[in-house]
């Protein structure tokens, strides 16, 4: 299934930000913070906090890319919704009678009362509930009563946002003109296809709000140099935190055999490409445009999947013929990053929040027919990612805390062990410092 | 019962606000906002969140007008006071031995303490917990042991704002040259002198944290077009709902019925002037001034009260021989309105407490001599206007999230049925762009 | 035992504030405020809420001068830590194993991690959570696995700040050139000698976050002319509350009594030097530089210790060889006082948490050997302090809101009984309009 909303969009350049401006002292102080960057080194303090990169960043970077927004089988069916909160901008998904995911803005034509106020739901008409204006899943004004005759109701349409859905994945954009989003269709609905996203039903989402900046996150997402000491479970299943400085022969040995294995079999069975060495796989690159990637990654052998033992406690996935399929990574920036396993899959969705606050849910999904106590035990498919997801928002709190010192300076990457930190700061700058959408 | 207090004024334009100051960049945010609005349309986002505009509408609305702060009846007695939290402002309004009521900021002279951390009392003196300087119920410094003998206590008395009061209504002004006072004086007494305002008492308060700019709370009161679906109980008792474009033939036949019978009866009992129509009447008029009205309205055939099932509830008020008198509104801006049936009484009134929040106190009253339980209950009483009251905060809160989108943009507003939001709007933009008081 | 630490320093002018910017707009507010000060009057209001003003008091204040940090005997041992929060910078004190104090600012020179996230702890070596940069007490790095090989170690030591230790007490400077210490050192010192300071045990501590200015806290403490009614408990030891306008005969000749017989016993026992008056020693000075002092006081007859009833509640402390001390009085701007009777030691230390916050800590000392429930009891070493504290924290925050109001303007100090609290201004506004460290 592989589905796009064709999209009209009734607003011009007077759609502005009204309570996020960045002003003229808010672009000095992110110019003179652009000038304190160096490459190599981690980002100065003020990116973290201040205000006014905290509104560049909406407009810059969350407004004009590609956004995960949710999966298909969230709303498999015409009326079924999902909202989601970016920054003050409430947003509606809605699948329509075309079968198509539909984009709009949560905000009535009329006096701009939020319309949904729940998280999700179903409905085939949306009805504001202050005066009854009536919208169809297309956004379209239906019925506005009370109104003069004459009003046109073309005029009042939901505002729209692009919206693309690939293999079970749901992208957004709230750019009038986006970014192409053609690769990013492809390579992530070739990775998704066979794990059977489309086909797949939510175990479980847990909503958290990180007290720190979104880009603390991903930082914090782009290496596995601090697994170690930080992830007991995540390094008993995995290859990342070795890498070309700490790899020793045994492990190299390892990885190897367990790739060599792998490697015949999956690209027998079209599940490439493989990720061949131990460490993360490189991602993103800024110079290249590369914002989105997939992988799939041999476990340490003995592990099937991604749970405290590596044992498989879920009915196989799409259309995988035996458990052995290691992991399939995927990810894409800003905001998204799922790990699969051949019986569930764990995405992961950040939404800034504030300039020290990021709102991120974690969803498991397991095969659509599964039935939780007959086919899989929460207690089995939750605690690895829910562990490790915790884990990271401490650090995340903590470094926070941290550079919002005064004495916080930035310090340098790690070549081993930090190149994709480096690689998403330089992504970041060059995103922020781009003069047009 | 028609009181006033003599007021001089020892502050001058050096009394300023230390931490609302409003700013150059402010004044332009505010200016491009002014230059955005349309008549007939709703407000652009920025006018409800803004924090310049915030601290515009406190400087030139809510300091330059007159507030409603409070019923007579809650401070009966020479040395009763009330006080009241406008923004950053706790204003005393306190009886005096000379009967009046009188306002006085709840700053001590001496070091800036606050004197009364109640919210209501009884004091024959102001002594201030810190150092006691003791002040009379006109403001006066009687005391302030520990001085030097030759500090000038006529030189440190409270500061002071007007006061007027009128049938049990009292208004105040912090403004150092009021607007006119004199017609509302006339007008609202006359209105609530049957209703035997300043002969009741207090049966209930309720104290509401809004999230929701005060504008919000103004419109949604504004018009009745959101009655139908959002206040079941509300449409029940009144015709407000019904407009120009939906009242049907039956409906305008069942106004005009009662209205008649009514008319007739209040004018000979001197009860008028009577809304003779459905819909709501037409309130505030920017052009001609009209920041305050007042009418009596008849209530659906069966309904001698709003309550839940329109039965008399409680002793008659004031001068009504039987209970058959409507209901008496009364309303004034930017802070008050009032709905009064035969048997209670209930009042709103707003205060700012930042720019998406607003402090609301309900009061419910009933005639002096009334005894709880064995005169009247709350659960007969409360009901009607507390779940009213109650869903319109709801829909405030949700509109505030609404035009905090980037998506928001003013929309039109219903010539049949949002007349008076649009009147109000008119009369907020002619306040706000008022250069001097 | 008098320690310092020799202190080198990594860092530059570009180890500045993020997000506690003053900025040009901020400057003016001060300039403008500072500008409405008059001498004997209490300060204009801004002054107490205005964000730039709070800035300048972190960067111009509390960031120039030395600050009481922790008591020697929180970390008695080589590898003890402490954490304190000053604004938006957590800091680290830790005994060496040199047996000094370092001060060492709480972010790794990786990515900016906190390093300890406790209170209070012990480690020979602190290691980030994050990627394991492993650092010495003195701040050096020591390792960084995973790092390229030519990373320069000395480069990236943990930033450090100055430390002085006399005496039990020990202080911390953020300067990078702090003022002179000596003075301090000295008196402070010698005053703290005979109390034992050094050889003495926490028995409690209490921390409060008070909704009020650190100023106002201050300006609290630098009189007695509001105990007579909100210190009951005070007032029966002291004899701050009698001034030159209200001391009769009586309290002169019962002053004298008590002061002609201490004074002669302290003098010889070399426990002086000694107050001789009522009412408060003078403290600060700010033409004189003034900013610590000493002294030890005499108390009512029958109380030999701050207590509720007066009585000796806990070993003997320091070198006392009887319960007849007084009590010793050391206070230094802009964050430390204490009131130490024979028997415990109660230390109360300010750290600013916002413009309108104080985080406040009280810690109660005894004589280190003293065993809790069988040589004391907290529920008698800790009411005498304990209430007054708090009573004095609730008018703080009353005087908060009070100065908040727009009708808040300054007031005449007593010069009788606010001389300390005038000088306090005095000094405060010195060290804000200084223009350089």
């Amino acid at each position: 299934m592989t589905k796009s909303s064709g999209v009209t969009f009734g607003h011009s350049a007077a759609h502005s930000h009204e309570s996020r401006e960045i002003g003229t002292s808010g672009i000095e102080a992110i110019d003179s913070l652009v000038g304190r960057y160096c490459r190599g080194w981690s980002l100065p303090g003020g990116f973290y906090s201040d205000p006014a990169v905290y509104a560049a960043d909406i407009e810059r970077l969350w407004r004009r890319g590609w956004l995960f927004a949710a999966h298909s089988c969230e709303i498999p069916q015409h009326g079924d919704f999902v909202t989601l909160q970016l920054d003050t901008d409430s947003l509606i998904i809605i699948r329509g009678e075309d079968g198509l995911a539909h984009g709009l803005y949560n905000v009535c034509r009329h006096r701009g009362s939020l319309i949904c106020s729940q998280a999700s739901g179903h409905a085939h008409r949306l009805v504001c509930p202050y005066h009854q204006w009536t919208y169809g899943c297309d956004g379209r004004l239906l019925a506005c009563r009370g109104m003069p005759e004459d009003l046109d109701k073309s005029e009042f349409g939901l505002k729209k946002f692009h919206v693309r859905e690939t293999e079970g994945l749901i992208y957004v954009s709230l750019a009038e003109n986006p970014p192409d989003f053609e690769s990013a269709f492809r390579v992530l609905g070739n990775a998704a296809k066979p794990q059977g996203l489309a086909r797949a039903k939510v175990a479980k989402a847990v909503e958290y709000l990180v007290r720190a900046n979104w880009k603390l996150v991903w930082e914090n997402n782009r290496e596995c140099f601090h697994c170690n000491v930080n992830h007991p479970q995540y390094i008993k299943a995995n290859f990342d935190h070795y890498n070309a400085d700490d790899a020793s022969d045994r492990v190299r040995a390892e990885v190897s055999a367990v790739v060599q294995r792998s490697q015949a079999k999956w690209t027998a069975a079209g599940l490439g490409p493989t990720r061949e060495e131990s460490g993360m796989t490189k991602f993103p690159d800024a110079e290249r445009n590369i914002w989105f990637s997939a992988n799939r990654t041999p476990l340490v052998d003995g592990y099937v999947s991604e749970t405290m033992d590596g044992k498989q406690v879920a009915p196989l996935m799409g259309d995988y013929p035996d458990p052995d399929v290691g992991t399939l990574r995927m990810r894409s920036l800003p905001n998204f990053w799922n790990h699969s396993s051949c019986d569930h899959a764990v995405s992961t969705r950040l939404l800034p929040a504030g300039p020290q606050l990021t709102s991120i849910r974690v969803l498991w999904l397991v095969q659509a027919e599964a039935v939780e106590g007959r086919d899989f035990k929460l207690e089995q498919i939750m605690p690895f990612w829910q562990l490790t997801s915790e884990q990271d928002w401490e650090i995340c709190e903590r470094q926070q805390r941290g550079v919002n010192s005064s004495a916080y300076v930035p310090g340098p990457y790690s070549t081993y062990k930090e190149y994709n930190v480096d690689s998403f700061v330089q992504w970041y700058m060059k995103m922020l410092t781009k003069t047009s959408a």
